[in-house]
């Protein structure tokens, strides 16, 4: 009888949490997949005794960048093989960066190319969200309903960034193909013309160091792009995600969505927690903030504690990295525009896929901040439900794929970027302090990294086609 | 070997729904506890084809009047039997009634009396809030903590009432112990003052009929109350649950609160869903509106989609029946002051503790307002959590009680008060239509319900102490 | 010694009031201006007995067109004639139209064009805001900052219409040259992109009435854009102005910029007080919804309740008719298009300058929804100060013109347009009924219209250069 | 002729200044009133050439404690002759103290008591607020409304102070006597249990010294009492005053209201614009602190800017002094309960009679952050209207008393305490430097003060029964 085959592996006395609960278990897999949990369960093939550790699902990362081509020149540091290494020491299982849309050309080509870049590299499981940056009728009519059905069921827009931004009129009707296919919508807002306005002033006043970066990008810049994201998907009646939300501003707007019954999802990271805009550089010479620009860039203290207040009541869905790596000391990297380019000419983005669990366990759960639920819920089963790999990714469940995470939780350990596995030379949390870490991390049931120790191999990831994003079925309104 | 012995009961091809998660299993309960989740468990002594139905945790009902001494004559048409075995026949497998000082007497009396009302008689488990009415010294510094460390972990207050109204300075004396003891303050917010004023005109003004009942409580009673039960609770630094919200102003209140960080809790129940003040009736000879006295009132249509949208967005935590039986055609019912009384001399409460369920299931989740999960994290998980009954009750997870409902959801029932298991001889949702009940109710393993049948028995039901409730524990804030 | 010369007139028994004050004085008129308010002044070459009437200063219209070029093919009934006779007759005495500049033309010959169909026919004095819808960098930075310094200190810019709209960017830097020069911006907020993504929606659904110029510009459509409109100016630190606010959530985002303390200014006219979206027709053949087609579009009677709060509470600035007059009844008018129009193609825009005054005096300030003083600021002192025609125009104070309105407010008279001066063939307010009507209107101490009969000339009306706002003045914040 | 009569007094030159108008006259005075304003006026009897400066309309101080019977053994340094010889230097000529009724006793023997120690000793004119502090049935049905018949139109109330304060029930008793007779009610908005609570906590831990004044009644105990007074006076309907108003969450709710279209004014002080808490002391050991012990506490440099913005954007209806004078280095003074009393045993209250105009046209007017006709109002007309003193006291308008300021605004003086007339030892501004002070003060055409030196004389100032707010009648709302 089926209950009496011996599992393939079973890991014993698991603190187990889901996103909702926290139980002690026994995990039985079979098939790299979860198929019982239980007071002792029978023999496995292979046993691991969490010894009452906890025991999570693997993160899910639901937006990074690897691999991703450039228009500035610049080359990721991360392939997907150093990549998804890295995530898998940090904790994370599947991941879902962004096949991105050339002006010009078809959707349908950057996502072939971008399944060759993954093919055989890929140490975790992966989906494609798309970047749509050139909406014609072609890609609106059939490319993107095509993909969707496909299982590419997440796409990300952007109000900024010249080579990719689009129109009011051009989201208004990206965001119908995903209110007619049932696609989830990411957003990047913030509000093009004021960056290159305050760019220029800032430029020709000879502010070009790093650290006016931040000046460049105010938060009324994201303010203004939040709010009118949220007035266009109210307009299309479909739900959308803001992605990676900088603070108190922003936050007040996706706030006064929620509360007046739209579907208005949030993102935010672990910059906006750990960093600041000093982060960026306190004078004029020093050319390390460029490590830490990204946009919308780290805001201030009080700002931190807004994201803080965001995560415990609920205002944020999920929690990404926003992984966008460029090595800073490389021509192709942080300065591919020179030495003494100014801060609009370095690519923006900052390394974070192994680091983002840690931290965020750490200073949130141990700290006294974060609900472990929750965490379970905004770095892995709400991804996983936004972006359609529900119930396959994002919980420890029966027939759930066996993504597990054992957690050492009595650790003090210095962030240290020789110690990480990315292919970037540095982290912008080096010397940060964390109280936990991923002893272990399981993929579909096999060992992919041991305290700090990549044990897994290229190619062991899996592409992992999406359904519909949960939260984006319609709902009724009675009014 | 453990993993070999027979189940007492299983539950085979059961759709489990948890407060994060959906999942195909069967259910293997051993000693009233669930012991294992697994495909194709081993064998049970019994065993339940749940046919890919919904099995979801038995509901927990926070909030619920059970043979509770009125201080005006009249007498609750339910005690523990025939209030339990109604909540049975609705999917409800734990209430959670109020032991309720009396003033001038004590906390332990109001306990040790509780106990005795209720042995021997419950068919489903039971815990007590506790209702904190006389505040005295000696109250606040032995009973309330001892009480507490004894397995009494919640408390209600009120702002109004005679007999059970607290000062502002007593909330904040209750809520120290609170803080103090890790203890749950649910508290009615409604301004004792200005409802007495508007009594009194509107008695002044023969306006006597059940319709005045809502004029003399209009939604700014509720939201200053509101307003300052937050103020109190941030001034001591301790979470509070507001109960019984009833619509915008104190939906507006709560989101402020939270937003700010602040660990503010809310309820709302049926009522608020699915009546309107046009049920306490539309003239002064209609005296059927007696039937829907309670406070605070039902508001109107627009308001209910505040509560819906509230519900969506997570601004409540719980979702509670606020049972409260008095009969209507009854000398000690809803006219214990006579055929000709006046509103504000009607016993407030309706009842509500078997249609909880289904309500909301059927117009919430199958009617899409509503996720699954969170109608599982409204009804039961959260409940349970809120008030210290987790993990024991309140998910399905290794460990639990076996507390489960086989849930029907392609059903078309009209609710007639006939068909009810409570001593009340009227429901407010008389003729209102659900598409979903509970087919199968167990207690630990036992099956107390099948298809509105009671299968219990008195005494069934099992107290629980309380331990501290999860969400109450101090939060870390880093300003 | 001068105090002994005649005045050229006196008027006697006058109950001056201003945005201030209330007081009973005769009014001493010397060259067109007031020489001097007191107690039994001396004698007049002529006098005239207000009997105890009310006399405010004559009205200015901050927000008319008359006489503009359209692209469209149609004409505007008014022009500077019949526009005036029109103003002096519903007591303004003061007109700001648009002198509008043409994509590819300069604004310098607007102006010149605008003063050659103002010349000889203007019956009220005039100034000339502009409307700036080419910002070149040779009207930025030449023509616009000279013509600021030649005393056309105002230009509005436009959020929609295809040949009028900027770009965000061209926005910021229009507000920039307001910034440097001290000018005032006034801003048409609503969202071009939504409002075409809609038409179009609607129209290939065949909705082409009138009553769907409505829903092809709903509330949020202008909530974003004010929220935007508001984000620029703040990034600028630059005064603006949001003209014909409809309701609720543009007032919101008002109120929201007013109180952190920006220097946002709002207009409101009187068809968000006395018009709903059911004036645009109650059916798909009712054409003469058309008459009401002006944008935003009246909203409905909730929004009308917040226009009079914005009014009372201070949030609105002034009070203006955005007179936009074209004929029902004519191929030059509303059907320009022909009589089958969709609603997309008809001028937008209603008359109002003669009506203006009597609608808000009798409803607002005899209605008890107003002081009186607050009508005196939202219809002359503040429009004067907003614009620099202040201290010349907009109060009763010793130097300033004589104009000046006595007032009937004993009177009950139906609006009827034949009873009307300007020449359009309706009146959206045909019907209403109003308290009070200009009894006599002077401008600089000449009787130009005395109950209703227009007694004054063409080209009696001069040109006013205006100086630079006063409200626009940079304000220092401590922070 | 009248007009041929010769002026009691010219002032020439004046640039006058009212709430809304600025304008260049000659002010003619006949019989202490405003006679005529005009260019070139005839000769007076008495003439002063003000020679361009700016003439304002006296100050009114509609918050101002003198010789008010103290319950706690304190005496008030100035009475009726050393307080308005400090106010006429300071440019106030007219005071509104309060006359208190005690607990037990009838509201009529305050007044009569309070008009014993105005007479004869009253340099400016005064009219009388009454303080209710003890409603009983015989006050309500039949003191109140006569006395409020008789001149005595505005009352204040408290919610904090034993022997003061009213309960929300005595409030809403109260609040419907004001409807009904049109009357005006002051609010003093702070929760009386929090502070007690808080006081109890912090004197119980030792900590007693005056900066602990603050830490006893923060932020959030006035926002709950101001939003419980907004909901009462909203459920009553009838307009409201919240007095000195000190920070960002009080003036947020009362944004809220005047946003939902609630008649509810707001009055702050100087010592929120000037003073923070750190004037409290910075040490357990700095008793001088306790000359800033006043309630509300002074908050800190955003609150400050919060109190700007507000009286900018018209938040605020009135600036009063709260003048509440205690000597520093007597034992009737602010150490009436011994030099180690703790800061609840304090008097509480701050001078300020003679420096309010000062400061705030100084600090606001010349320092860029307040409109001239916005000082006026805040300071003058709009006191006087709020209080039925108008249109007597505060404008300059025909038939007003000639009550005027010649103001020099070319100075550069440093408060000092010395040069003050009030017979506190004390100033809170002490060291602070202002850019204008009061040149010369005139009562109805006399000559009070000049150039800091006090010209009038005991007596000098008269009675003045107060009319019916005049923005305390009903306004009509449409819904």
């Amino acid at each position: 009888m089926a209950h009496s085959e011996a599992f393939d592996l079973v890991i014993r006395n698991a603190r187990c949490v889901t996103a909702a609960d926290t139980f002690d278990a026994d995990i039985g897999i079979r098939n790299g997949r979860i198929a019982a949990l239980g007071e002792r369960l029978g023999a496995g093939h292979q046993e691991i005794d969490a010894e009452g550790r906890y025991v999570l699902p693997g993160g899910v990362d639901g937006h990074c960048h690897l691999d991703q081509p450039m228009s500035d020149g610049s080359v990721m540091a991360d392939d997907f093989l150093s990549g998804t290494r890295s995530a898998a020491c940090g904790g994370t299982t599947t991941v879902i960066p962004f096949a991105c849309q050339i002006k010009g050309h078809s959707l349908r080509e950057a996502v072939e190319d971008y399944h060759r870049r993954a093919a055989n590299k890929a140490c975790v499981d992966y989906a494609f969200h798309l970047i749509v940056s050139d909406p014609t009728p072609q890609v609106l009519q059939e490319e993107l309903p095509a993909l969707i059905r496909e299982g590419y069921t997440s796409f990300k827009i952007y109000m900024t960034y010249d080579d990719l931004k689009l129109s009011d009129r051009e989201i208004l009707d990206v965001l119908s193909v995903a209110r007619a296919e049932g696609a989830m919508v990411m957003i990047h807002a913030e509000n093009s013309d004021c960056i290159a306005w305050l760019t220029e002033r800032l430029i020709a006043a000879g502010k070009t160091a790093p650290q006016y970066h931040a000046a460049s990008r105010p938060m009324l810049v994201e303010r203004e792009a939040t709010h009118r994201a949220i007035a266009l998907a109210e307009l299309v009646d479909v739900p959308i995600l803001i992605v990676h939300v900088s603070g108190r501003e922003a936050v007040e707007q996706i706030q006064w969505a929620q509360a007046h019954g739209l579907q208005v999802f949030a993102e935010t990271c672990p910059q906006y927690l750990f960093l600041t805009a000093d982060d960026l550089g306190l004078s004029e010479h020093d050319h390390h903030g460029a490590k830490c620009i990204c946009s919308p860039p780290p805001r201030d203290k009080a700002n931190q504690q807004v994201i803080w207040d965001g995560l415990q009541s609920g205002s944020f869905a999920v929690f990404s990295s926003d992984h966008a790596p460029f090595r800073f000391d490389d021509p192709q990297g942080k300065f591919v525009a020179g030495k003494d380019a100014a801060f609009n000419q370095i690519p923006n983005g900052i390394p974070g896929l192994e680091t983002r669990l840690a931290l965020l366990f750490s200073a949130g759960v141990l700290g006294g901040r974060l609900d472990i639920h929750d965490f379970v819920a905004l770095t892995s089963s709400n991804v996983a439900k936004m972006y359609g790999l529900y119930p396959r990714k994002g919980s420890i469940a029966i027939g759930a794929d066996a993504d597990l995470v054992i957690w050492d939780t009595d650790v003090d350990i210095e962030i240290r970027n020789e110690k990480l596995h990315h292919a970037v030379d540095y982290t912008p949390y080096e010397g940060q302090r964390v109280k936990a870490w991923p002893r272990t991390t399981l993929l579909r049931g096999e060992v992919l990294a041991q305290q700090g120790e990549f044990l897994g191999a290229a190619g062991q990831g899996h592409y992992q086609p999406c359904g519909l994003p949960t939260p984006a079925k319609p709902r009724v309104r009675s009014a």
